[in-house]
């Protein structure tokens, strides 16, 4: 685990948020900050945006949990989130959610270090996934605009699929545009033309 | 946790091992086997397919931590890793090689369902969002090869981009095969025919 991070940490016991503060400041020299407080506390987390968020809940209802856990911005950051107990259909609700670590009766300081740093390979791994999802459907789309814009062109002028590609090319270049986005400005205006 | 599980336990000690089934059986009445070998481990978890694999090694070297993972499979099924000690280096491979829950110093009976329960949930999860990944990749593979046999048609028997179309949708029915593999057969071929 990094030694100088950005910690918040989601507690309403002051005893057991100073046990977590001391646990953590036993692995690194990192900025602490406990939120003790439920009001406001998404806005208060983005405005800090911190490497690292733990969440520590003694007995949730599946609301609290799932409220807390959107609060956190689990797409965003690592979430780990302690309760004392669980049950099939929590553990479901916090992990659906998003948070990287959902530790059930595990709120010890010696295991902190290795829960976030799961949590935070987890993150990663997790947010890697998503973004190679969103581009690769990106380029799907691209490609079914860029194919649409084609076509347009294609009956408009009466060229073929080859020097439409090149009027798309030449009108990207010109604008200084990507040909995705001359594409689709292409499509959606197409309509008014004809 | 479902109460009807088949579950592999891969542990070289044999009284941590009946603890362990003792634990499991408390949460229903799971098929259990114990593999206290590690000698050809993938082939007999493959041949098993469980649902759930929990592995326990006290402590493991980077070598025997990551062959264990990838031979129980943690692409196919839910695996929970158990390890007395770890250091961040150990966490991210284990977590990298794909297992679903990596617990350090935290093999305790009444923790057992929890944590196989949030495995299962992660590795649904992950396990959705891989399919989801290699779908649109695949489409987007599929619309390249239909574009380029497109072209290949247009330009072979001078045809619009429609005609074309409809000459490989023919095609495809005629064959009773997918038009994406028309595609890809037109497109492997078509270097022989000119």
């Amino acid at each position: 685990m990094p030694k100088n991070l950005t910690i918040i940490i989601v507690e309403k016991d002051r005893d057991r948020a100073l046990q977590i503060v001391d646990g953590l400041n036993a692995s690194g020299d990192h900025a602490i900050t406990v939120l003790s407080e439920e009001s406001g506390l998404a806005r208060r987390i983005a405005a800090l945006d911190p490497d690292v968020v733990l969440i520590d809940m003694a007995s949730p209802s599946r609301d609290a949990l799932e409220e807390l856990a959107l609060a956190s911005g689990p797409m965003d950051r690592p979430v780990a989130m302690f309760v004392d107990h669980s049950d099939g259909a929590l553990t479901k609700a916090a992990i659906e959610a998003g948070v990287s670590a959902y530790v059930v009766n595990g709120l010890q300081q010696e295991r902190l270090t290795p829960i976030l740093d799961a949590a935070i390979t987890r993150f990663h791994m997790v947010s890697r996934m998503r973004s190679e999802l969103a581009a690769t459907r990106r380029a799907l789309e691209e490609r079914k605009t860029i194919d649409r814009a084609k076509g347009i062109l294609m009956k408009a002028r009466g060229v073929s699929e080859d020097e439409a590609y090149a009027l798309l090319r030449k009108a990207a270049m010109d604008q200084g545009r990507k040909l995705a986005e001359v594409a689709e400005a292409l499509v959606s205006t197409a309509g008014l033309l004809s």
